[in-house]
């Protein structure tokens, strides 16, 4: 820690503040300002780092510093969501480079704030240092108060339950890359919605799931390989939202197919288990759990190419 | 999470319990593999996150990637240790450069495991990221089993007692950024060793105490504006090791005595206490709490400038 650093973190803290965020409270004994923040929970606790890189994740000119301060925190508090946790604190580790002021930072802490008073979320403390790039690292911290939602309690017989929307943050994506401004309306890719009450309302009734955030054909194949089943998706199931058809019009159908199985940044949920529950959360039955292994999904059209999102592709 | 990236966290997984590091057990009830690890403690728990990156914290030149796996773990538990905590776990975030390969990747791992294994703390979880540098983010746990370390609890009348060896990181990268390699014996910059069990036994005989690494006197000043006390550091009762003496050979006194108090990256532990118990944690008194604001060092040479280390001056 530095002493222009100090000057920083508080200025960041003020503003996550007065923007309606806590810094202590809750399961945060001790919040930030000392060596480590101190954490007090009776249930158990899930625990996820996630980054946001600029020129792999984000670009600087592509969304503004609120959006990223949000998707930063958006994107943990999903993994929280999917394992049936509810959020309780963050700690938020930046690589600041030189060109990035301190009014940038504080509209950073801005945009985490609304999404962490909104899930309670405590931002307990963090790290901010000198870097070449901006980089966001935050680890989340979230109470198990029902059942945990793994990824290897699939079960033959088990319905694949859909929550959230496919594709459009892929799309959105796609429309930048091509130098076209997003449409007006709410933007998948730069404020993602973590479904923290849909994952709590699902740990209630199922005890398989995952993040949807690479794809969901890549996510559902980790499902697969971990519960040692072969997971079956139909199509025709599959929902796409007003604005997916939107963002995609004129587009081929393979390309739409694509986004919507393999676009990831989704943070929609799957969710595993009895398929009459699915309203309970808010999910729609997409698929079923059969012996074997892999994922499949039927109804395609001929030829369609399904990989995951992989940003260390060249 | 992209697929290029799960066989490059399967093979730094692998590499780590290789070199004797665990990924479950302990608090750990679910390690790496799913949206989340899931942790539980009876004990409230220390929670701290730091990082390093390249040319900022290090560089690939000056350190192996053993010695970079150690540090970025040990700069972690060096703060558990002064919250008084024992270790129990902890998440890694990389940044990972196109010219950073799996190699190098497991040989942080190797680096990190024996520290992990040696102050009994778990890898939890992390996440890789492609970036423009490297960089290690982690995030540290640690159960909290007597009294919190705090720095706002020093009181009028208290010791200032020293644990560990001030100095000698900042005399080494000195050396190195003159050209110089480094003689040899253990490196206090490369190798710092995180004073866990002289903080846990601190804890039960004190209440108050900071990490020594952005220089003491910069990090005293933060025990004196939380405690709202002054703190007076006699010289004379400065300790320097052999070491110190040797890398510091031909220095003029005023550069020494600012590598001591100013240099940063000790990694130290200062406790604020009764002096009387000093003995019980391995600690060496070197000054005393008095009524005011503010730290001063007694003794030293005329003209001598302790700011502390700053990464972010230019």
């Amino acid at each position: 820690v530095a002493s222009g650093e100090f000057a920083r973190i508080d200025r960041f803290l003020a503003a996550f503040r007065a923007a309606g965020g806590r810094t202590s409270g809750g399961s945060v004994v001790l919040g930030p300002g000392d060596d480590a923040a101190v954490y007090a929970s009776p249930s158990p606790t899930a625990l996820t780092t996630d980054a946001l890189f600029e020129e792999v994740h984000f670009r600087r000119v592509w969304t503004t510093p609120e959006d990223l301060g949000h998707k930063a925190l958006a994107v943990n508090v999903s993994d929280l969501a999917a394992m049936g946790a509810r959020p309780t604190s963050f700690l938020c580790a930046l690589g600041v480079p030189d060109d990035v002021d301190d009014a940038y930072l504080e509209r950073l802490a801005r945009g985490m704030a609304p999404l962490a008073a909104r899930v309670g979320c405590v931002l307990a403390g963090g790290n901010f240092s000198r870097a070449s790039e901006l980089s966001l690292t935050i680890t989340a911290l979230g109470a198990i108060e029902h059942r945990t939602l793994r990824r290897d309690t699939a079960r033959v017989g088990d319905a694949v339950i859909l929550v959230g929307d496919l594709g459009e943050a892929a799309a959105e994506l796609r429309l930048l890359m091509a130098g076209t401004s997003l449409p007006p309306g709410h933007s998948a890719l730069n404020r993602p919605q973590p479904l923290v009450r849909e994952g709590l309302a699902a740990a209630r009734v199922a005890s398989c799931a995952i993040d949807v955030s690479d794809g969901l054909v890549q996510d559902l194949g980790h499902v697969a390989r971990a519960s040692g089943v072969r997971l079956v998706i139909d199509d025709r199931r599959v929902p796409r939202s007003a604005r997916f058809d939107r963002l995609t019009q004129g587009l081929d159908a393979v390309v739409k197919v694509s986004l919507v199985y393999a676009g990831g940044e989704d943070y929609a949920l799957a969710v595993i288990g009895d398929g009459r529950r699915a309203d309970d959360f808010g999910g729609v039955i997409i698929g079923r759990v059969e012996e074997g292994r892999g994922v499949e999904v039927e109804g395609l059209p001929p030829g369609t190419r399904l990989a995951g999102h992989d940003h260390f592709a060249r």
